[in-house]
């Protein structure tokens, strides 16, 4: 098992990487704090892990079983009313502490109930999902979506705890572990090379789920989100360079209603839209670009926006996203591989000019 | 005018106390600083206020109003929605600053909004009841309420100022009036005996809502928030003090359906059964309670829950309260008049014996 910390001062907290930590008696109530947990999984995952999760937490605690609908859709204040309903008529308190069991829907879902019940209790991340376990469940972001702009109302919340339990990756369907991957990439792209070219020499032990590869490219991915949230924990700045490929994915899954496209497939489009603009920019090469495209494509990703979106749906979606300043729209962009950073000198017209290939009329 | 200042190291704010703040230009442009301003009021604030507070904004700025119906039975996510609605219709971004005006219910959910909004932006409380002006303005604490408990749904989230204009508590209904002295006399017995006895040589001025005793007692309650909350931001300890009453107070609301009694009366209700069993536990005397009772009356305020409630009611209620902590409950009472404290050895059975002579069978 290896053992990362995310330094945030008094908020700080460990994240724990390893085989079988969803039954891991020790680790888990050793951050269990009040004698009530609420688990919160959903409907997928609660029948593979929530007997194992309940056998392994300590004797003489009260726990109550929440099971929320399984996809992006659900993602809502309705949805999370359910955690609160849960919660109340079992009577949890502020010493409550409330597990995540589940992909980024549930730890999102969940995290923003710790966050709000009660006006914040205690609560652990055990991510079942690649993308989940090295984006969603490290940072403390916390979040629901509304149908006019995705995880637009949430708090920064951080939990006590993140445990990673790898063993969880050998049954994820096909879909969700490239969506998983995806977001491993974008860490490389955005802040280290030297990962980004190990992971595609590692290519095929990605896709065929090789532990140790897969174990490591987790630490690694883990590691520098854990170094980027330190920096700016309310990403007042650098925190930004983590939604690379997001202004657009967001839009993506916004316009195509959320759940038809994963999080992370639309990311993966999002990135290479990134990667064009910055290579019209200059600042990567065609090259670059082709070469992410294929590797992309080789672990099942798309690489295109659906082609069905018009300029005019593209911009209305960007002109809410959250990294927008007074009118003033900001970009992940490439200076170079594993180098990212914030523009906002991309004119509306630029940005209309730059999407109309990729779109309907 | 009068300014104090809420210590909370980044977070502190001002609160500034005076006749015509609503209309202060200066005042209100200082705290804004983005270029956009959402202001939520209700059906009642609305025609009243909106247009002066709208005409008092600096120029330029992109200004969206959003009206909530009025009463404590809206206080809901349900309700809160439409706030993100309008906010996204328009496409507020990170930077835009929410305007709370109207009394606890407006400054409870538009606080909460501004904190889930985005995952937060800034917001300024313009309170516009006694109640909102010297208790849920100041101290950022932000909630909805869920069927089984008050207050259960929100964020410990303060505001960038809070401009209290009195010449607002003239036309102000009189029950929303009383409603509001009882948290002033809140204060007087939970920390100042002397300021509780300046309030009582003056029922007459508070009763004829004269200004200059007012604006005094609005002051002396604020200060006395602000030190509170500056010890105890996120009621760890002291803090809880401020609940004098209001776990009796929650569980009458609650009861009884939100907004048919209104939260200063239902506090006021139960700061006499709070007082009562500080009575029976020897702390102040049978006296001391009976001018209490006296009192409060004479200001129109109820000074007994309502006759129909049963002891499991009140008992199911209070299971629930957020100073529970692992099943055990904790009351506010009093070792003293103007001497408040957290205790936690009132047994149920002791409770029972308690409620039971106000209660139905």
């Amino acid at each position: 098992m290896k053992t990362l910390q995310v330094e945030l001062g008094e908020r700080s907290y460990p994240i724990y990487i390893g085989p079988g930590l969803l039954d891991d008696v020790q680790r888990l109530g050793k951050h269990i704090q009040g004698r009530q947990v609420l688990i919160v999984s959903n409907e997928t995952v609660a029948p593979l892990y929530v007997e194992s999760v309940k056998a392994a937490l300590p004797q003489g605690l009260q726990v109550t079983d929440v099971t929320l609908p399984d996809g992006e859709q659900h993602k809502t204040l309705a949805v999370l009313e359910k955690i609160f309903d849960a919660a109340l008529a079992e009577n949890h308190n502020r010493s409550t502490t409330i597990l995540a069991l589940g992909g980024g829907v549930v730890g999102d879902m969940a995290g923003f109930a710790a966050a709000s019940y009660q006006r914040g209790v205690n609560f652990i991340q055990l991510p079942t999902t690649l993308l989940a376990q090295v984006d969603s469940s490290v940072g403390g972001k916390t979040a629901v979506n509304h149908p006019l702009g995705k995880n637009m109302i949430g708090a920064f919340y951080q939990p006590q705890a993140v445990l990673i339990d790898t063993n969880v990756l050998t049954t994820l369907p096909p879909r969700e572990y490239a969506a998983g991957l995806a977001e491993v990439i974008k860490y490389g792209l955005i802040c280290d090379a030297d990962f980004y070219q190990w992971l595609r020499t590692r290519r095929d032990a990605l896709k065929s789920r090789d532990p140790k590869t897969l174990s490591e490219a987790i630490e690694r991915s883990c590691a520098a989100k854990a170094q980027v949230v330190a920096a700016d924990e309310r990403e007042g700045g650098i925190r930004a360079i983590l939604n690379l490929g997001h202004t657009f994915g967001h839009a993506i899954e916004a316009q195509q209603g959320y759940g038809n496209w994963l999080h992370g497939e639309a990311v993966a489009a999002g990135m290479v839209l990134a990667a064009r603009l910055s290579a019209e920019r200059g600042d990567i090469t065609a090259g670059e670009v082709d070469a992410l495209v294929e590797w992309l494509e080789y672990q099942n990703l798309p690489v295109a926006p659906p082609p069905d979106m018009t300029v005019e749906q593209w911009l209305a979606h960007m002109a809410r996203d959250k990294k927008v300043i007074d009118g003033r729209l900001r970009l992940v962009l490439l200076r170079a591989i594993g180098d990212a950073c914030v523009v906002d000198d991309v004119s509306t017209a630029a940005l209309e000019a730059f999407l109309a290939p990729f779109c309907a009329c």
